[in-house]
């Protein structure tokens, strides 16, 4: 429990969805489709479109964007619509996602792509690009500063050029046979820390931090992502299938080159052998990883991360119980569940 | 020929042409491949990403941005990189429209999903639509103030959101039976006249022009998009299918919702049966849209942009040898080529 971490969320995440609503409201009957898409995949209707609603994401990405804009002295409801554009992005990022993983649920529920179709997926995801960039024009209707927002955009535009270069690599590691843990590293500098990192930062230019406090949040929110991603690694595969929402047998089978397995590899010729074979055993797999000390050794990355991203915050010098509601936020997104 | 409109493109084009070079210039030998993609879809390299050209696009979008920015008295210089965004952006349209359509060949070569497959192929233009962004926000450095620089992404935010929103409208009629004029112009005014208005009116916003010169110019271009769809639309059936490029029996086949076949529809309760069966005689549907008068109504409603189009260019008051060139492109753009 962390009081103030309770008390931002109750605050913060209810002024993100409204804004995120008012981006995404249909104008005309003609688009009841073109926007009920998008508002599934935002767990708020069902798959009719009627108000049932579904499980929404835990809109971390939107929450780090206010706290970091009140713990360094700004005023967080400025930095609202750059928040949604944040969250829109990020749901771009999944709907493509489960189209290019062939991924059929998302949270419990069958994905766009499995519903409406590839082609419609492929526009409703562009058309959530097309709104978070349509969201961060907003902060503009919130008195930012020109410059201010000027600056935000070059963030975003480049966290954007980031994660697909990311989600590229990640879709090439998946055929390459061979890929160390450098290559791995690159790949979720993209796919999962840019984001994150880009999401601190622009809390930080919207509270006009000096360019020093600025750097520091950024590189708190990139060594959030890198430890997030390394425990997602680690989950997937001794995570507890109930709390993680997905099987732990899947990124075995897939052969995806997450931090443990990319470890192993380099460590167990076995693992090697087993991989490059046609048919793979779960189980084997699993304990030659385990030998090879792979899971040790990715939860000392995720630990080395997370203290990195701890020493960045400190030396943000972030004010009030914001600042503590960070750390605490921090601590519970690499939390041993395994 | 027009001295001026040629002389403007062997100047602006280049300089596009490196700006789109600059932001898509590879920065690490992993992204060989994520550049690639990019390059090989602009005409720059061929299928192996050696240096061999392909075709191009006529940069037409471009071209209007710095046209009016110079016709505005603007520093079109400054536009350039905005006019790059713009061009990556109706290339990310079209990577995605490819998969969308299942268009195996454009300007005569395999599409990026023919040849890199859809996942990668989604991803190469969200790719292409990040950097339209990092395009955009680059005319920052060129002495573009602030609040221009603002008010530009907002127009172009807007575009994306107007973009995917044809889009959808376009995909959903293949399989409707009935769409009605007022429908078809909804959806074209998103999938062609939104972009083309958004790169009129950014050219007029960084000359500074005051809001009533800024809207004629927006209106010159969306009547100059709804024109150019119009006319594209005749010639997809009665084209010369050497010039169009494309075959000419494939509108019909797709049962594409044309204007002239929307017209036809509505006129010819036999072209309505036609459309309602299995099989559709190619032949027999070009007969009945010609003696339901839908290739006159067409070429009217060409006619009748292109006149909005110019009636609102003069009312912009165009300065200079610009003026002329604009004028001359969207004749250009419009002329009979069936």
């Amino acid at each position: 429990m962390c009081p103030a971490l309770d008390h931002y969320t109750r605050q913060f995440l209810p002024a993100v969805e409204a804004e995120i609503k008012a981006i995404l409201e249909s104008d005309h009957p003609s688009y009841k489709v073109y926007y009920g898409m998008m508002h599934y995949h935002l767990g708020w209707v069902d798959a009719g479109l009627g108000s049932e609603s579904g499980t929404a994401g835990k809109r971390i990405r939107p929450l780090i964007c206010l706290l970091v804009c009140d713990a360094a002295s700004g005023n967080w409801e400025q930095a609202v619509p750059a928040a949604a554009a944040i969250e829109l992005l990020h749901n771009f990022s999944l709907i493509h996602d489960d189209i290019e993983d062939g991924s059929r649920t998302r949270r419990g529920r069958k994905t766009v792509w499995e519903l409406w179709g590839v082609p419609q997926a492929i526009n409703a995801g562009d058309s959530m690009f097309s709104s978070a960039y349509a969201a961060l024009a907003r902060v503009a209707d919130r008195g930012v500063a020109a410059e201010t927002t000027v600056d935000s955009l070059q963030v975003f535009a480049q966290a954007c050029v980031q994660l697909t270069k990311g989600q590229h690599l990640d879709m090439r590691y998946e055929t390459q046979v061979s890929v160390d843990v450098e290559q791995y590293l690159q790949m979720i500098a993209g796919k999962t820390a840019a984001l994150i990192s880009a999401t601190s930062e622009i809390g930080a230019i919207i509270a006009s931090s000096e360019p020093e406090k600025r750097r520091h949040f950024a590189e708190f929110g990139r060594n959030v992502g890198l430890a997030f991603q390394a425990h997602d690694d680690v989950l997937g595969i001794w995570g507890n299938e109930t709390t993680v929402g997905k099987s732990t047998v899947s990124d075995i089978l897939t052969r995806k080159k997450t931090l443990p397995v990319v470890y192993g590899l380099a460590q167990s010729s076995e693992l090697r052998d087993l991989y490059a074979g046609a048919q793979l055993d779960v189980q084997r797999a699993v304990d030659l990883l385990e030998a090879a000390g792979a899971k040790d050794y990715a939860m000392a990355a995720v630990d080395r991360y997370s203290e990195a991203a701890m020493a960045h915050l400190a030396k943000a010098h972030p004010a009030g119980p914001a600042g503590d509601a960070l750390r605490k936020l921090t601590t519970q997104l690499v939390k041993r569940q395994s």
